[in-house]
């Protein structure tokens, strides 16, 4: 085998708003690599690129390297990295061998070299569920939804949830859980298709934020006892006024405040009043019981009993764009990268 | 016994900002009773009035009815009610008896006539501690601070708290608990002098919000890992960006948002970037507990294990200076209304 083409997708430049195609990230197709002869260091091993998961939380990471976080910032010139599924071609670490599919981070090229096998885990796939699952409802949003529910939700039969971008891929699978336990649903998402899928995942009341007042859909379908925030800003002021006694807030993602134009919520006296228990969520947190989710999730997702909805692009060129939606809202569900087939 | 002037406090107006002495609440000299004669319906008793809390969250109760929370509103033209301790003059209630002090919601009159015993709770006060110590760190105020540590600051040795209000009555007692328990105490308080009361308390770290910035306090002392919030707006933005990850903020009160001009915070995305948990708190809903905390508090009050302060005012006529003194923070420890001494 002659060197191929090795297109990867690098950090550009810090944006100021929502990050840009093309300037806040580029592609770059010049380095090529030879699959079969690329030399080996002892305990290293190939990848190939199968999956790349895009997440709204990659936004946080293009800052300025001084502005502290949980999670570190991308370096500007270097290859992006994310959750994502690779094929071990070639290994030299006795950990992995060929053939094997590695769940972790990847970065955005299309082969890569990696010497830290114990920074990923082999996934098994005996339920032979699409690699791409495995970075939704099969990966890290679907353990955000499932932690994060499990740990703070305490919701009981009868209650009332409220779920923001009910679409994607935290929220969808928020939704069911919600419903499998007895919760009367409300959600909400940006787009009339989005709002047929919610419905179709069992939402009880579901609604298009873009042209229907969230004020109104909870002063209706309220008071609510659970909401799972993924948006911050205004829609978090409207859910505290719709709050019942001892509700729980699952704050998982302030969306709404990542193009740096926070929105001042002003009712927070309703925290005090209304004795609600908000609490901020980062999954990372949890990666020690993943086992947990791995036991129950895949095989639920395989039979059906859960579903979920995947937005694909295909190719490290369209990364940017990809990005871009997902932070506007403009993706269709869960995006992923198809960075290559299998057998391909 | 002659009849004798039973002096009351009566709303009167429902503020736009601050309570208005002698505008949003009235005093009003014009009754008499005779305690020795005055007719007692089978069930009923005869309370003389010794001591009335003050609290800040009187202000939430001069409302209009339409406006809902978890406490309901003063009634316009009626005697205004808080916590307190009479003692029984006269019974015709088998559960009480003359000269037993009655801690609970009393009428802010100088006698009154009740008949729900079971309202009371009755204060043996074996610790001989004066009366209005049961309202302040013996009372609900302490009760806040007790059960709002224990529940929720999750607190380790070494940690970081950051106390607002810290010369009130619940602000005092968490303080000397955070000691007590080794963590490193910041408070903060409005005049010189009751920050001298915070050092005595044993503040590692006392300050003057007002002629000092919070938010550089916070960047040399922090980061915080527990914030008890008796203010809200401004300050709570600050807490958030000086929070370390994990933080625990129990919010107990926004003060600052009781003049109706409510800050608009900002930075919220902090509690999902920090996994912050912010847990609004009331009382009332710990006050099936109650045991544990008498249990402890007074004797360890009385022992001078644990020490308060109290800013007493006499004579229900000046009631409306005393809440005004409240809500805008010109009281100068736990407020408490001598209304009669016991021989008197």
């Amino acid at each position: 085998m002659s060197p191929v083409k090795n297109g990867r997708h690098l950090f550009n430049e810090i944006p100021t708003g929502f990050p840009e195609p093309g300037k806040t990230t580029v592609y770059d197709g010049s380095q090529t690599i030879d699959p079969e002869s690329v030399a080996l260091s002892p305990g290293s091993f190939l990848l190939k690129t199968l999956v790349l998961s895009i997440d709204p939380y990659m936004r946080g990471k293009m800052r300025a390297p001084s502005a502290k976080s949980h999670s570190p910032p991308y370096t500007l010139g270097e290859v992006l990295y994310n959750f994502g599924v690779g094929i071990v071609i070639r290994s030299e670490n006795e950990a992995v061998k060929p053939g094997d599919h590695l769940y972790g981070m990847h970065t955005f090229e299309e082969y890569s070299i990696k010497d830290d096998a114990s920074a990923y885990r082999v996934l098994k796939n005996e339920e032979k569920l699409p690699w791409s699952v495995y970075l939704g409802a099969g990966g890290m949003p679907g353990q955000t939804a499932f932690f994060g529910w499990k740990e703070y939700s305490k919701a009981k039969e009868g209650e009332t949830v409220f779920v923001t971008a009910g679409a994607g891929g935290v929220g969808s699978l928020v939704i069911q859980i919600a419903k499998s336990q007895g919760l009367k649903v409300i959600a909400s998402a940006g787009s009339e298709e989005k709002v047929k899928f919610l419905k179709e995942l069992g939402a009880d009341v579901a609604f298009n934020y873009k042209t229907t007042s969230t004020r109104d859909i909870l002063q209706k379908g309220g008071p609510i006892n659970v909401f799972w925030d993924n948006v911050g800003g205004e829609t978090l002021e409207a859910a505290l006024d719709a709050a019942a006694l001892g509700a729980r807030f699952i704050e998982c993602g302030m969306m709404s405040g990542h193009d740096y134009k926070p929105y001042g919520v002003k009712n927070l006296a309703n925290i005090v009043s209304k004795a609600i228990a908000m609490t901020g969520f980062l999954v990372f947190r949890f990666f020690d019981r993943l086992d947990e989710f791995y036991a129950e999730i895949p095989a639920k997702l395989a039979s059906g009993k859960l579903v979920y909805r995947e937005d694909i692009t295909r190719g490290l060129e369209n990364v940017g764009e990809a990005i871009h939606a997902v932070e506007t809202g403009r993706n269709k569900a869960k995006s992923v990268i198809l960075v290559a087939d299998e057998k391909a």
